[in-house]
């Protein structure tokens, strides 16, 4: 008798767990994304290049055309290391779209800063797509897209 | 002895082809993404909306937030439907990173237009991430990142 309780539960719990996987790791990348942010938001870069991968590729509004490598990224972001700092963060909506060995997570980043008058102001905001691909079971970040949300341009932008 | 010769032959195939699949998968992206861009390049922006997902998430430097599906971008873009035109693009070095039943794409494009002269000049370069994924057999974008290549800000930003 026990089978023929366990065999329909088996069942269940194979047809069931997609919602919940992906809930798992949409928590668990952005686990992975908070921890290079915490340490950012110290001033500190490495632990983003710790999540890239070595053929990493990266768009952000200063780049003249995609970097391309680990090795490039970090001689990129060497020189700002301990020299910039971020109160406080906030990822809103956190979405990721998975499949075999890759997990996009796409959200928007707000980053906080004290103003001249010590209160709270929004230094910056982000769009952040992020592509993780599963390596040896670690997910590192194999392309990586910022850009700043609705910025105020010099000469009037269109679509 | 014909299957001795054939199994080996076979073996060989199978093992060989990722990156000729990976360059496959690559003209074929690029098809796609052109033929919404030669479209989008005559005021039409009907290309790019069959392409998208019902569940298209979506950021340019215009979006105050992440615009989430099909619907939301048919509205947002039919006001421009016809209203512009764009003289010649260039992709620049198209990247795939795929999957399972999804494939990413990540290029520079430069659009141009004549200028006051009549001459061609840049009207503007962007970052794109486009996330294509596969579903009955058709391939469809359900996330896209635009962002302007180092666009002049109105205030200084940094990384």
């Amino acid at each position: 008798m026990r089978n023929c309780i366990v065999l329909p539960l088996l069942l269940i719990a194979l047809a069931a767990p997609q919602p919940a996987r992906a809930q798992d790791l949409t928590q668990q990348l952005v686990k992975l994304e908070r921890g290079a942010l915490d340490r950012w938001s110290k001033g500190d870069t490495g632990g983003y290049m710790d999540l890239y991968t070595d053929d990493v590729s990266y768009f952000d509004p200063f780049t003249d055309k995609r970097v391309e490598g680990k090795a490039a990224m970090i001689e990129r972001y060497k020189p700002f290391d301990g020299k910039f700092s971020i109160a406080r963060y906030e990822i809103l909506n956190p979405v990721v779209i998975a499949s075999g060995e890759i997990a996009t997570l796409s959200f928007n980043l707000v980053n906080y800063n004290p103003g001249p008058d010590g209160k709270e102001k929004v230094l910056n905001r982000w769009n952040c797509t992020e592509i993780y691909r599963r390596t040896k079971g670690q997910w590192m970040i194999a392309h990586s897209h910022w850009s700043f949300t609705t910025p105020e341009f010099k000469t009037p932008q269109s679509p």
